[in-house]
């Protein structure tokens, strides 16, 4: 999807909360949101408003018109499933509608709603949830834990390592979720412990939407793979590391991961992610993909420079009015496999990607220290716990820890457009 | 849920064919069906016809009624999310109806659609699937092929493993798939290959359809554990066995599983089940269940005793008017984890269960030779390979071959109850 009259950084909106917000009319992320008492029903962010997309249907021609009439249930499944050309003509309908002396200002402003009125849903009935592991600096990290000597397995540079995770305890942020009981590994009597996790942690992700789909036996070769993602969000991929440590060998993580996950309301197109696009490089001496997983494109621009932030706010930290505290900052565009790639990956084996399908980049993590995407990286499985700016101290997250992670994107010659928020908090065990 | 007046050993039907059948009025499974030109909807199975659950509701009362009409739906979500009383009421109501001299015959005979006429479909909107690792004798099987002085992981007697599937793959048998290609272990030059599997083999398990769920951060303890499950029909999770082995460290099966699974059509209630109940017995020496994991009726009677069933059908045996060939006979009785014990772990950190959620129980294998669940067991990794009655050999599955699984339950004073067929051919690859 090439940079296009959209992304024109001299676009200015009539809604004038747009410029300088994370939401200007580059942007033009989707969600679902409900008024209380009404049904979800789709939504485009601009500003501090929302573009309700069964209002605005009626204004809009041909395609887009189409579009926005299927954006307008209560998941936008529909609008994923009609494909690339659609949600295109409907983000060409909406920027010029929305744009600073269009004809349409007066209709438009009729289908407003305010975001600060509304709670904002899950913006799709997600059918599959796939968790990869596309960090190299991630997966090192981990694998350095256990293999000092030997971090990374051999399968790691061939391959975009992923599994399957649970959709159900898919949430959109804010949300908040009890601190998560299990078995732990046993201690010297050999029995093993059970209770409340006792080493929680967040993970970093970005969430990919799938769009249109694939018929089962039927893999998507690299070249269509972006054709079938409809945007990016955030995702904080919730572990109990106690748990996992004992229960996933040898099929994987599985009670561990599965009690929450969160994800940020909006997703951002990947049309809208068009001027923020890097190379595909790997580091010298580490091979190329093999043949099925490598394409021109996704070596000129496979990549997505996406600047990514955690930050952490304890109970305390709330008592005495003390803003959240950065834990990292970091970029999407360290990792080590492509959107595209996941995507084409995925399929050919035949396997069937649905509308409202997630995949999770994994654990986004950079080359430096401050760029490491969960506790367990940064408190080196928690042997060096850190110290926050108050004096409290932490080796994994305490009851009442609020994870907040922001997304952006920012270049010389294109207007920034953001993510907004995944947060999350944890509350004591039940 | 206890042995009944449904169970009734003397109970015969007016619907001639349901006596000596896999489907006697003592079972009474369901399904969706449709015939040609029509949508699918909920029936059960008698003999060899289907009782049409939107037609029949008009002539059924109170929560039966209500049942049945839910169940007339394109799946059986919202019957399975309405709990156990509904199933329950449902059956006793069917089971008066279909009994011989009552009074409903000539109404109910107009719900009737004959099982040769229809297309079976996927009874469920599956949105989670979870395989589980359930039999001793396979982890101990697969482990000693990789493992061979100690083939099973010290969680194993703790903790019934397992993980997260692949939902959009699922299918109602009989179907066919092509053999799916992907990455295998790199040879002397380092890279991997790729290509079509060369090690495709099944997996027999059965497949626990969830009915009621939880909500998120509540877990279902042991004895409300079987509230939750609406039956049980045969799962063939079909595996490629090289692709599996060179993606599945760190993180578990992934690309080597979620090509295609196979369930059997018709879903056999826990209540049908009631008279094929065992105890839960662990071997002199082996721990017992933590406290979460333990209850006296799952002590009692946590397990089943359902008979399974693998044959295989090669190309040159249809072509040769040859019947299929058996490669094993088990049963699940011999499982190390019960189907309570299934739901209770994967609940016990608060992750939610919802209707149509399928759990399956992993490759059950039993003790002794012949009761092999896969043919990587059979074979020993490939290096035994078996030879066929028509002299054909297999150390996995060839293009053609057409596996079917059966199950059922028979015991000295109940009526033999059947699942029918999982029933799956693997085609060349594409």
């Amino acid at each position: 999807m090439p940079v296009n009259a959209t992304h024109d950084p001299a676009l200015t909106s009539w809604v004038a909360s747009a410029q300088e917000s994370s939401f200007p009319i580059q942007n033009l992320p989707f969600g679902v949101f409900r008024r209380a008492g009404e049904t979800f029903r789709g939504g485009v962010a601009i500003g501090d408003q929302i573009v309700d997309l069964g209002l605005v249907a009626a204004h809009l021609d041909g395609l887009a018109g189409e579009a926005a009439h299927a954006g307008s249930a209560s998941t936008l499944n529909g609008l994923m499933g009609m494909g690339a050309a659609a949600w295109s003509a409907l983000r060409a309908a909406l920027s010029a509608a929305l744009a600073t002396g269009s004809p349409l200002q007066d209709a438009v402003s009729a289908c407003l709603v305010p975001q600060a009125d509304v709670e904002m849903g899950l913006p799709a009935t997600i059918g599959d949830y796939t968790d990869f592991y596309s960090s190299i600096h991630h997966a090192t990290n981990i694998g350095r834990l256990f293999r000092p000597d030997n971090p990374l397995l051999p399968n790691y540079r061939w391959i975009p390592i992923g599994y399957h995770g649970r959709s159900s305890s898919i949430g959109v942020g804010p949300e908040s979720f009890p601190r998560p009981r299990g078995q732990k590994r046993p201690g010297e009597d050999g029995v093993p412990g059970f209770g409340p996790s006792a080493r929680m942690d967040y993970e970093l992700e970005l969430g990919v939407f799938v769009g249109a789909g694939n018929p089962q036996g039927e893999p998507i070769p690299m070249d269509a793979a972006e054709d079938h993602v409809f945007g990016i969000c955030i995702l904080n991929d919730w572990s109990a590391r106690d748990i996992q440590g004992w229960e996933y060998q040898p099929l994987g993580p599985f009670l561990g991961k599965s009690f929450a996950s969160t994800i940020s309301p909006w997703i951002v197109t990947m049309e809208a992610l068009a001027p923020f696009r890097t190379p595909f490089t790997r580091p010298a001496g580490d091979p190329q993909p093999l043949p099925y997983l490598s394409s021109d494109a996704n070596a000129a621009a496979g990549g997505l420079d996406i600047t990514l932030e955690t930050r952490l706010s304890t109970e305390a930290m709330r008592a005495a009015g003390e803003a959240p505290t950065r834990l990292s900052l970091g970029s999407y565009r360290h990792a080590y496999w492509t959107v595209a790639q996941l995507v084409t990956h995925h399929t050919v084996n035949g396997c069937n990607l649905q509308p409202g399908d997630l995949l999770g980049t994994g654990t986004l993590s950079g080359p430096e220290a401050g760029m490491e995407g969960a506790l367990i990286e940064i408190t080196r499985g928690g042997k060096d716990p850190i110290t926050l700016p108050n004096g409290e101290t932490r080796s994994f997250l305490a009851d009442g820890d609020t994870v907040v992670m922001t997304a952006w994107c920012e270049r010389d010659g294109a207007v920034t457009i953001g993510f907004g928020e995944a947060t999350g908090t944890v509350l004591p065990a039940r």
